[in-house]
C-alpha cells in the first residue's frame, strides 16, 4: 500500500504577481498617493525599466540592497524593481541616525543603497558612514515615465515564478538584546500573511488599503505586498496626518486601514461619528492599544481590530474580532489561520489557560531567521517555536493577552525602542557611571523613554548637563530614542548577577 | 554567507478548520439545505459524535471509507466525521451501478462503506457486489441530535492540525482509458483551491455558496471544503431543480453558485432579468458551455465564469473573467493563482500562442496521484506536469481554448462518460462484433452517447434487438451511460494499429 502521507510534495513556487496583474488588470490602480496614482501596467513598466537600470549598474539576484526613500511611491518602485531582479530588499528606517543605518548596511553586506531624490543626501551620509563604502543609486522620478531610464537599455523582465522559500527582504529589528538583527522575510511569509488576512477580514476584489505608516517596517511593507498579491490598491500616505486620514476614511473609498494606536488616538480627537460601512476594519498593530482609546473607538462604532505581531512574524499573528472586542478588552485576539500560539510553561509550550510565560509562535508567517546569525536564529527558533520575548497568557477561549510587550521594549508612536541600545550610548557620556532606560506612559506617543543615571562621585546632573546629554544623543540616535528626561539616582536596581531590573525602575516612573 | 534560498522549510500543516470555526463562529450556518440549516457548532458536535460512533465500529485513521449518501446534509456529516478521524473519504457516485461501485470499493481497499438511510439499500447492493465483503455503516439522522449516537460513547475530537500533504479523499475518475482510477486529493489541494478561488472572486466573510451539483464529484466537494476553510455557508440542493435554484439566486441570499452548463441552460429558460448584485459569480465547470447559452447569459447580465478543470486538479485551474467573456468567447480563461498551464508542443511544454497539443498543468491543486497505480501516476505526472489528456491551445494573452475535452470523453449533464467503458460492455452483447461510442450534441444534456456496432455476418440490428441491448446495458451501467441510439455499420474506422478513430465517427454523427 502507498504511504498516503507522503504522496505529494508541498508547493514550492509563487507566480510573479506584478506581471500577472499588469497583464490581467492593467488599468487598475496599484498604488495611490496624494500626488499620483499608478496603475498595475504603469508600475510594471516602471519596475522593469528600473530593474534594467539597476542591472546595468551592477545589481544582481541575491544581493542585499538597502532602500531609503522618503516618498512612498518611490519606495514601492524600488521594492518592485528589486523583486523583478530577485535581489533582497533591505528597507532602511530613515528615522534612525546615519551611524545606526551604516551598521545595518554593513551587517547585511549590502552591495548598494537605493534612494529617492528626497532621501539622497541622507543616503550619502549613511553610505559614507559605513566602514566599507557602499555605492548609492538615486532612483529618479522619471523612472515612472518613458520606457527605460537608461538610453537604449532594454526592459528587464522578472525571472518568472519565485521560490516560496526565497528571501524577499531583510528587515532590521533590535530584538531584546538591543543589537539590531536582520530578520529574513520570505515570499512564503507574505503569501500566508495575505491569505490569513483575507480569511480574517474577507477580500474585496476592489480593496483599497490605506497605510499612513512607514513602509520600511513590516506593517507598511505588508500592506504593499498583500495588495500586490490580491491585485488591489495600496493607498499610501507619506506621513501620518490625522486630518487627511480622517478625510480618506470618511470618503468611503478606503476599505481597510493599518494604524498604530497613537494614530487612532489622534483620529479620535477629530471624529464624532462612525466611518462609512465601506471601511471594514481598522487594524491596530505595533503595540497594545490603551483601554480608553479602544473604548472610545468602540463607542463610536469604529471597526477596530487589535492585533499582535512582530517583525519576526511578518506582522499580525493574532487579531481580535470586533464581535469580541468589548468582552475581551485588553486581548489581542486569537491566532490567525495556520498560526499556532502557545506560552512557555514550566513543562514546555502550552496552550493551557492562565499560564503566564513567553509567547511562542509557529506557522508559515514566522520569519526564516536572522541574516548571518546562526546562533541567535537557533535561539529564536528553538524547538520549532519562535520565542517572541514577549510575555503573555491565553484564556480558556484561546484569546491572547500580552502582559509585557518584550520584557523591556518601549513602544513610542509605533516605533520600537530597546533600552539597552540607549543605555550603551549613555554610558559613553562624560561622568556617567551607570544608566537605565525605561518607558513612561505618554498620551500622545503611548510611551516615551526616560533615563536614570548614576553619576561619578561628586558630579551633579544639572539641567545644563542634561541638555548637553540630549544634544549629544541626538547626533547619535534617532530623535524618538532620546530620553525626554534624565534622573540622577544613587544606584540602579540590579540582580545579584548584575542584570538590570527595569521592572523596578518602571515602578519609580509610575510613582512619579 | 547563508544560502538565502534554503533558509526556510515550506509549511507543512493546516488547522482543523471545523473545530476552529465551531469555537470562533459557533452560531454561523455551516450547511444549509432545504430541510435544515446546521451551524458550525452543531456540525462540529455531530461530526465528533459520528466520529466516535465510527471509531467504536472499527474505523481508523488512514483507512479508506466509501460514502454513499443521497442527502447532502448526511454526505457533509460523513465528510466531517472522516476528517475528524483522519480517515480517507471515497465519495461514491450513486448514479453508477452497484457493480461499478463495487469495483471502486475493492480497488481502494475500502474497509467500510458509510451511507445515509435513504441510500442504505443501494449501499448494501454495492457491498454485496464486492469480491471481499465490505461492512456498511448507516449513519442515522439522529447523529444530528444528542451528544453521541452510541450510548456512553465519548465524543471523538480531531487529532489537531492536519498535514498539508495528507490525502483527504480518493475520487474515482475513469480517465482516458475507461478504467476507473482513484485520484488522491490532498488537504493542500483544497487549501490552494480555496485561496485561488478567493483571489479570483474575492471572499465575502458572509459567503453563501450554492451547490446544486452532486457532492461526490470534486466540483461539489470543493464547495463544501472551501466553505469549511473560509468558515462560511455551503447551501446544498440535493438535486438540481431549475425553479428552486432560480428562486434561491433571485432571493439575494446566494453570493456564489457552481453549475454545469446544462443547468445554466435550464435556468435561462426561466429567467428574463439579471439576478441581484449579491450574486458575484456563476461558476461553470465540468464541460465547455455551448456558445448560444453563454451569449444568452451574458445578454441577460449574468456573471457567468466559464472554468476549466478536472478531477486530477481538484476543480478549476483556469477561469475566465466576466470582463473578457465576450471578447474571448469559447475560452476557459487564464490560470488561477499559483497554477501554470502549458501545452505539449513538438519540443516539450510550451506557452507559445497557437500551439495545439495536450493541456499540461502544474501547481498546488494538482492531485497526488492515482491510488495504488504507480505506473499510471508516473505517466499522468511525467516531467512534473499533469497530462490532462485534453487538447487545447493558448492565445497570445494566455487564454486557454479547450479544443477537445479529453480525446474521446462524452460529457452528459456534467457526468463524464468514457466510450471505452461502454464499448467493452457492447462487445459482450450477443451478435456484436465491434462497437464504437461517441457523443452526440443534445440540447438538454450537452451530449448523449450513441453507439455504432458491427454485427455478426447475416445479423441485423432490429429495433427489438436495440431495445434488448438497452435493457441489458441498463442493468450493468449507469443510466446516463446507456447509448440513446444504436447504428449498425459495416466496419468501424480504425488506424493501421487498430486504434479506433472516434473522430471519424463523430463526423458521422454530425452529418446525421
Amino acid at each position: 500500500m502507498m504511504n498516503l502521507e507522503r504522496a505529494q510534495a508541498p508547493v514550492a513556487f509563487l507566480p510573479d504577481w506584478l506581471s500577472l496583474h499588469a497583464e490581467r488588470r492593467p488599468g487598475r490602480v496599484a498604488i495611490a498617493t496624494e500626488e499620483r496614482s499608478v496603475t498595475y501596467a504603469e508600475l510594471h513598466r516602471a519596475a522593469k525599466a528600473t530593474a534594467a537600470r539597476l542591472f546595468a549598474l551592477g545589481v544582481r539576484p541575491g544581493q542585499r540592497v538597502g532602500v531609503i526613500c522618503h516618498q512612498g511611491l518611490m519606495h514601492a518602485l524600488c521594492l518592485h524593481a528589486l523583486i523583478t531582479l530577485r535581489a533582497v530588499m533591505v528597507p532602511l528606517n530613515w528615522r534612525l541616525s546615519p551611524a545606526e543605518l551604516a551598521y545595518q548596511v554593513e551587517d547585511c553586506g549590502a552591495d548598494f543603497v537605493l534612494c529617492d531624490e528626497a532621501a539622497a543626501p541622507f543616503a550619502e551620509q549613511v553610505a559614507s558612514a559605513a566602514a566599507r563604502r557602499v555605492p548609492t543609486i538615486v532612483v529618479p522620478r522619471e523612472a515612472w515615465e518613458g520606457e527605460g531610464a537608461i538610453e537604449g537599455q532594454p526592459m528587464r523582465e522578472a525571472a518568472g515564478d519565485v521560490s516560496l522559500t526565497a528571501v524577499h527582504a531583510i528587515v532590521y529589528t533590535s530584538g531584546t538584546t538591543g543589537r539590531p538583527k536582520g530578520a529574513m522575510i520570505t515570499y512564503q511569509n507574505h503569501w500566508y500573511s495575505a491569505m490569513a488576512s483575507a480569511l480574517q477580514f474577507g477580500l474585496d476584489p476592489e480593496e483599497r488599503w490605506l497605510v499612513p505608516m512607514p513602509l520600511f517596517h513590516v506593517g507598511g511593507m505588508g500592506v504593499l505586498m498583500r495588495s500586490l498579491i490580491y491585485g488591489t490598491t495600496a493607498v499610501v500616505h507619506d506621513r501620518f496626518d490625522a486630518e487627511k486620514v480622517d478625510c480618506a476614511l470618511a470618503s468611503g473609498e478606503i476599505t481597510l486601514v493599518s494604524l498604530v494606536p497613537t494614530m487612532l488616538a489622534r483620529l479620535l480627537k477629530l471624529r464624532r461619528e462612525p466611518y462609512p460601512p465601506q471601511l471594514r476594519a481598522i487594524l491596530l498593530g505595533g503595540a497594545g492599544c490603551p483601554r480608553p482609546v479602544l473604548e472610545r473607538a468602540l463607542e463610536l462604532g469604529l471597526p477596530v481590530a487589535q492585533s499582535y505581531g512582530l517583525t519576526e512574524t511578518n506582522t499580525q499573528v493574532a487579531t481580535i474580532d470586533l464581535a469580541h472586542a468589548l468582552r475581551k478588552m485588553g486581548s489581542s485576539g486569537r491566532p490567525l489561520a495556520n498560526v499556532r500560539i502557545a506560552v512557555q510553561g514550566p513543562d514546555g509550550p502550552t496552550t493551557a489557560p492562565g499560564v503566564e510565560g513567553e509567547i511562542l509562535v509557529q506557522g508559515p508567517t514566522v520569519f526564516a531567521g536572522y541574516y548571518n546569525r546562526k546562533e541567535e536564529t537557533e535561539r529564536a527558533l528553538a524547538g520549532g517555536w519562535l520565542h517572541t520575548g514577549d510575555i503573555g497568557r491565553l484564556d480558556e477561549e484561546g484569546f491572547l493577552y500580552v502582559l509585557d510587550r518584550r520584557q523591556d521594549l518601549i513602544v513610542s508612536g509605533g516605533e520600537n525602542i530597546y533600552p539597552a541600545e540607549i543605555e550603551s550610548q549613555l554610558l559613553a557620556l562624560p561622568g556617567v557611571m551607570d544608566a537605565g532606560v525605561v518607558g513612561k506612559p505618554d498620551d500622545e506617543w503611548g510611551q516615551v523613554p526616560v533615563a536614570f543615571v548614576v553619576m561619578e562621585a561628586g558630579t551633579v546632573l544639572t539641567d545644563e548637563r542634561s541638555r548637553a546629554f540630549r544634544e549629544e544623543l541626538r547626533s547619535r540616535l534617532a530623535h524618538y530614542k532620546v530620553p525626554v528626561a534624565f534622573y540622577q539616582v544613587d544606584a540602579l536596581p540590579r540582580t545579584a548577577s548584575g542584570k538590570l531590573m527595569r521592572y523596578e525602575m518602571r515602578k519609580w516612573v509610575m510613582q512619579g
